[in-house]
């Protein structure tokens, strides 16, 4: 948790935002409640609410908060613990003593707050409220907010403010990224040829519990990288396959990172692999070339893009010109999902917050195509944004004959040579980066190794 | 997943279990949708609903069957994945296949669900459903059959097939135990003074996700026991203390293990100590000993408490008459828990579908009692019963202070040589056990080591 400075500045931040937006009324900010695995008292591991973690710090189940956008005045909902709760909890620190902590001037009972809405709502006073991210949220919010909508006003305010990272959250991304870089050391070194992809998984998971709040996401981690979100870890793990691992850690201060390296499970690229890893690679390192403030991201992605095909028809796969097959999105049979994403406490940041208002500018279009339209950073760069950059290249039988049979791919794609690249699987090669005022950094007290020669360098220690 | 046989005839079983109970009409039974962290995309591990697993074995998300008791028909809802599935997801089983593997004749999509529900509500038709355990299923059954409440006779139908354990489910809950010992001897060796709680945790957790699906719950590890669920793992360990681990794995298959050791973390007990730790271990043994068809486990409940007792006095901490004491409850203030529950695909078996229904036969009401009113299995012990046996002593100065108060130890209670203890902790042993035909065989390949002096030992290793 950072100082009680912090959230009285970003709630005072937040209200003003609202005036200058014409909004009136309360905003209503829902705290998690924890999530049941299997009943009501064996859960998942608790995970705060984002926008509560950053407006509110507390980093508690069953909260929430009313800020008075008319009267400035603000009140956190939450409940005492009682004796029976200290046997289970042990003692716990006041209510009082919480608020105090980041400076919310009033208390009442957590109960007391479907009360208040009520009361506000029958003085005619608008309610503004974010989109539920979770089941829980959606149940509280219609019994709150019967028939009520989220907020667009608040939305854009609280977009505003979370997307430029100030100084002590990149610092403590900088943190997320450094277990991030330790989590993806071990899971290098743990890549032996004969045994089950589901041990690496725990020996990563566990550096991620060990020393941060647990993985930032599902850890991706499988020999068919073509399957972008693969989840199952039975696998075997084979020689001379391609390994992809795309794994982040959430640091205790519930900040993420997340990374993707692509290994040579024996060790040595093949001919083949180091081909197609060099030109995923130049993707990658154009990409933060060209990453600075100015520039939109949207700009950078469909450089890669013309890069990725310029690397593939030299490989004989596709033909043709370049600036056309970019027009075309061709390069999305190939890269079917985006050049980044923004990354903060959320890994894939705000997007509980809707997807366009947060990674496009007001006067940015989403594309339908395949790849662009899923790109989810296209805002033009300004310094404090944190994105990733993270190219990649499959070979996806399913989507190919997809193309072919339906034309997709026009007279670019050279069908009859990708056969041969139809068990080749994938590779994509992540950093974060951080928008400076002059360019950008990537993220993390040091890079995991990226070249082709230093991945096999790294693979041999 | 087992062999689809089982799932056919538990299915069975179930209907003809309804029928004799005279119920009519049809049994819906929801699976879990994906639980979301933080956004819908960024998701808790995947896990099933356990009375869906064990009726339907299906391990995926957005799952439904209606079974119809009245004409033994059966539907799986489910949809079947589409190219852009294929792209992220990689080539998937037919909804058809699925239904096939688990012997269900008819299929339809998952949104097809609503309507046939509607239809036999609009017919008159009784829909039994069970009480859901995460917030979607409430969300769903709100919407599928509004203002519908859960059916009694299908609860008990349920419990009465989960409570007694089958063959290949003692093998599973055995191979759960195999990795819960495993993780234990990982956890028992990472016990060093100076480092912080979190990293052994880490390191166990990893263990549980490389070899099993992960923890069966959150890991309670804590150097004060005498808070009885410890989530928070940010001390350093201190050397003297007792450091009690309550931690289990979850198996692929999906089944619980659940154990707890104490140790001490210089490696050695002091005499204080190791007298409150043997009375323990004489209580855990007491129980397993008892443990047989034909007593109820309420009864080893209370043998222990009067053990514990009996050992207290010994120790100057209780005095009087030990039957009045443990009709009075006063073993209560020491281990204000019960002596177990049941154990299954849930660590706490079927928790979800209502404690008192689970864990107590028609003819037993539950105590009130601090203690005696939070034991989850009182059952008379038949073969086939999982379930845990766990006496723990505990120094909870909040609670102590409460009874001396308050008034509620009578004269039992030495409060002046109790005050030495506030600074104790406290102190669990944990096995899982099974009722067979004649006694009762504690689960696993191997027993964690338990008396004082085995645990001194592994400890020097």
């Amino acid at each position: 948790m950072f100082a009680k400075e912090v959230y009285v500045r970003r709630r005072a931040t937040l209200l003003q935002k609202m005036q200058e937006a014409g909004a009136q009324g309360l905003i209503l900010l829902v705290g998690n409640a924890e999530a049941p695995a299997q009943y009501k008292d064996n859960c998942y591991k608790w995970r705060q609410d984002s926008s509560w973690l950053y407006f509110m710090g507390l980093d508690e189940p069953l909260m929430a908060a009313l800020l008075d956008i008319d009267a400035g005045t603000e009140t956190l909902f939450a409940d005492d613990v009682e004796i029976d709760d200290i046997i289970w909890m042990g003692p716990q620190p006041s209510v009082r003593s919480k608020a105090d902590a980041v400076g919310v001037a009033e208390t009442k009972p957590y109960g007391a707050l479907e009360q208040a809405v009520a009361a506000a709502r029958a003085a005619g006073r608008a309610i503004h409220f974010l989109p539920p991210s979770r089941y829980y949220n959606t149940l509280k919010l219609q019994q709150l907010v019967p028939g009520g909508q989220p907020s667009e006003a608040l939305i854009k305010a609280v977009i505003s403010m979370r997307l430029i990272k100030e100084a002590i959250e990149i610092e403590a991304i900088d943190e997320a990224c450094a277990l991030g870089y330790e989590m993806h050391c071990v899971a290098r070194d743990a890549i032996v040829p004969g045994i089950i992809e589901q041990d690496i998984v725990g020996k990563m998971e566990g550096v991620a519990l060990a020393k941060g709040w647990g993985v930032s996401f599902p850890t991706i981690l499988t020999q068919h990288g073509e399957t972008l979100h693969n989840h199952i870890h039975d696998k075997v793990i084979e020689p001379g396959k391609l390994m992809v691992i795309d794994a982040g850690v959430e640091s205790n201060a519930h900040y993420a990172s997340d990374f993707t390296r692509t290994y040579p499970t024996s060790g040595k690229f093949t001919q083949k692999q180091r081909e197609v890893y060099q030109i995923v690679y130049d993707c990658n390192e154009l990409a933060f070339r060209m990453a600075k403030p100015g520039i939109t991201y949207r700009e950078v992605h469909l450089a890669t893009a013309r890069k990725m095909l310029e690397g593939l028809q030299a490989l004989g796969l596709v033909r043709g010109d370049l600036d056309e097959m970019v027009a075309k999105g061709i390069a999305g049979l190939f890269q079917p999902h985006g050049l980044g994403h923004n990354m903060g406490l959320d890994v894939h940041d705000m997007e509980d917050l809707g997807e366009n208002l947060v990674g496009y500018d007001p006067d940015q279009q989403r594309a339908k195509q395949l790849g662009l339209g899923s790109l989810r950073m296209a805002r033009r760069l300004v310094p404090g944004h944190v994105i990733t950059d993270e190219p990649g290249i499959y070979f996806i039988p399913a989507l190919i004959e997809k193309f072919k049979k339906e034309g997709l791919g026009g007279d670019f794609v050279n069908y009859a040579k990708l056969e041969s690249y139809y068990d080749f699987g994938g590779i994509r090669i992540e950093d974060d980066v951080l928008i400076t005022e002059n360019g950008a950094r990537r993220l993390g007290p040091k890079r995991l190794p990226a070249s082709p020669d230093e991945v096999e360098a790294a693979m041999q220690k």
